[in-house]
């Protein structure tokens, strides 16, 4: 079944046609949203539109503008259907009853993007591309070269030079081509574009090429299947969804996602979406607090680096995501996002600095009573801690050296 | 239905009641094998032996020695059933046709160790005991923590003082209560084992608690469901599993396993395990290679951090799995298991040096013609390479630097 049929820009509203290979709008360079044929998936009854045998992302093949990818046993198909934890501690602590924490930390390269990368490597088969390529620092050139080594595809990576090594080295193992590029990311982004085009490479990245959002939005798919499931009245009850924010493709990403299901009559109500920004990155918060579509860099500094971002390059579809759902965006700070860390890990739930930052979002929301304590809550840790040791370190006070006696852990244990 | 019902010392083969509070043989020191009720077990049928809809460890619980532990949706709950990857550039490589890679990266704390604090801490909860303590510095104290803060339950780690911060961290975040020992990892292994008994604490160390291995065996149980499914006439063919040893407690782990499924009529013929040691560790590889059972202390280094032990503390039992099973020992230098870190990182499985330990002694089976190529084989990754990002960073060359030119990208295609 041909399921996707066309491009339309999210600036301007002009469509193209899904034979066009276009990465963003050629009038206005607006980011593009893909058109699935939804009269035709309207037609599908409940049933069929979920491949329950299938436990990763690719259940909702009939959803995605890709055909099935085959690759079977490899970690392309298993990304996606991520453990969704209810944590007592947090829940009483909050004083709020349905919180689950949705954790992408188990994807195959640990964060979230391995959705956008597993369907954008399944787009560049499709397209007989040989290599793709992305300009990443950190997740998302990590999901590529994992994506893309995991079906023996060639994946072309550019970072400024001044990216940390130890985010370097997982690409590099994964058998990435890693060109590090003498500039910033900006410089390393413009440089992939170009190459993409001189060496007619498939360009992955994020803001930029239309497919990273329809991988994202997957995890929409399956919040609204454990709601379906586990609160089939759910309509009838405020649903928040707390998500980080940096160049804003996830969060766009996942109100597309719900925007799909409600297009084919599978939604019901829309839930809240809730952008959570560091205070240091918060040029798509700005614009929500503004009132308007003004995106307006900024001079980004925060610890969270996967969301530290001076211009989004999904801005405006990132602030619609929270506009049009009655969500809202959040900013907090270093300190609250270390708290989060934290305040996760007592829950069994280990998380990078961007992962906490939307659980510090909840929190603040829950203090200016912007959400109700019996809603039902989504928070989403998009990234495993162990990609920032050192960030956990400073969310933890040091450990204690005693001397091998028990006379010197009574000691400690008593002054404790 | 009443299970659990002794304990058997692998030393002097005395049995002990299932109701006695012990940990190692009370005459000999040696390690305990748990007892099950085979009798029972074995008119049990096929069909409801595993619980297929817990897509976990606990689908097995009807083999496992404790009740019903509960705690839905925290991560507990998440441990096992990990993906079992059919790599193909591996496969072309080695000339072997059916090569399978169970990854145990996606563990919830990201390594195997996950599989024995999820029943320890069942146990624990079972026995009214409410503080759970352990020895480690690596993922094993991790994945105590992890799976006590999954259930709220209290964990205190005793680690020498030289342990590397950033995996101190790990606990630190889960909230456990983390002790520093001026003293090697011995001094932090007795501590541990005076404080559990001065202050009734629970003692999960490897080695010791004879339940780590019963949450260890169910990778056997995966490995065995895997190949009734898939390869239903596998008796017939070899089969093997190559696993890396360091305490040996893993290895005991997967044999009992499998030992258990043949007790109770499910196993038609053991597979081959085959145990592979850094040659910097190899204290059971040389009682192996002396054909006897005496396990002699070595000075441990390797880059393999979490196998590399002087005096394994299951070598004994260990040591019988291989050579009870038809399998062997083999020992891997630092640099064959660099190069495997970067050979399984070109399948999409990104390894800590010790997950790749075992492909690293598959690679030397088939070079020395142990093993036949038409043999259906499984190598167990036992922990995510980002635990330790250094030793990847060894295991490739580094990136190259260029200008943020178009014609510096090519330059460089040119002379690759």
């Amino acid at each position: 079944m041909e399921k996707f049929i066309g491009y339309q820009c999210s600036v301007c509203g002009e469509q193209y046609d899904a034979k066009k290979m276009i990465y963003t709008c050629p009038k206005d360079g607006g980011n593009l949203d893909i058109i699935l044929d939804y009269e035709k998936l309207q037609t599908i009854n409940n049933g069929e539109l979920i491949n329950t045998t299938d436990n990763s992302m690719w259940r909702y093949l009939l959803l995605l503008p890709v055909k099935d990818p085959n690759f079977r046993n490899t970690p392309l198909r298993k990304v996606g259907l991520t453990p969704m934890y209810a944590p007592k501690i947090l829940r009483d602590s909050l004083g709020i009853s349905d919180l689950w924490i949705k954790d992408e930390s188990s994807n195959p390269t640990a964060s979230f993007k391995d959705r956008a990368s597993a369907l954008v490597i399944a787009r560049a088969k499709e397209i007989g591309s040989e290599v793709v390529v992305t300009a990443s620092t950190g997740n998302a050139g990590a999901a590529l070269a994992g994506m893309a080594a995991a079906v023996g595809h060639k994946a072309v990576i550019f970072a400024p030079k001044s990216a940390p090594q130890a985010k370097i080295a997982q690409l590099l193992v994964y058998g990435a081509e890693v060109l590090l590029v003498d500039g910033n990311y900006d410089a390393a982004f413009d440089l992939s574009v170009d190459a993409a085009e001189e060496f007619n490479w498939y360009c992955r990245n994020t803001g930029y090429n239309p497919f990273t959002a329809e991988g994202k939005k997957t995890a929409a798919f399956e919040i609204w299947e454990f709601l379906i499931k586990r609160f089939p009245g759910y309509f009838e009850r405020q649903v928040n969804v707390f998500v980080s924010v940096g160049d804003g493709n996830i969060i766009s990403g996942l109100h597309k996602g719900f925007k799909d299901l409600f297009a084919i009559g599978q939604l019901d109500k829309f839930p809240r979406i809730f952008g959570v920004q560091s205070t240091g990155s918060a040029a798509i918060a700005n614009a929500f607090e503004a009132g308007n579509e003004d995106i307006i860099p900024v001079h980004a500094e925060t610890i969270a680096d996967s969301i530290s971002v001076d211009l989004p390059r999904d801005g405006l579809r990132a602030l619609r995501a929270a506009r049009q759902t009655n969500g809202a965006y959040i900013t907090v700070t270093d300190e609250e996002i270390l708290q989060s860390i934290a305040d996760l890990g007592k829950a069994g739930i280990f998380a990078e600095p961007a992962g906490a930052t939307s659980y510090a979002g909840l929190k603040k929301a829950i203090e200016n009573n912007i959400i109700d304590r019996e809603s039902i809550t989504f928070v989403i840790n998009t990234g495993n801690g162990l990609k920032d040791i050192k960030s956990a370190m400073k969310a933890i006070p040091a450990a204690p050296i005693i001397e091998p006696t028990l006379e010197a852990v009574k000691k400690y244990l008593r002054n404790r």
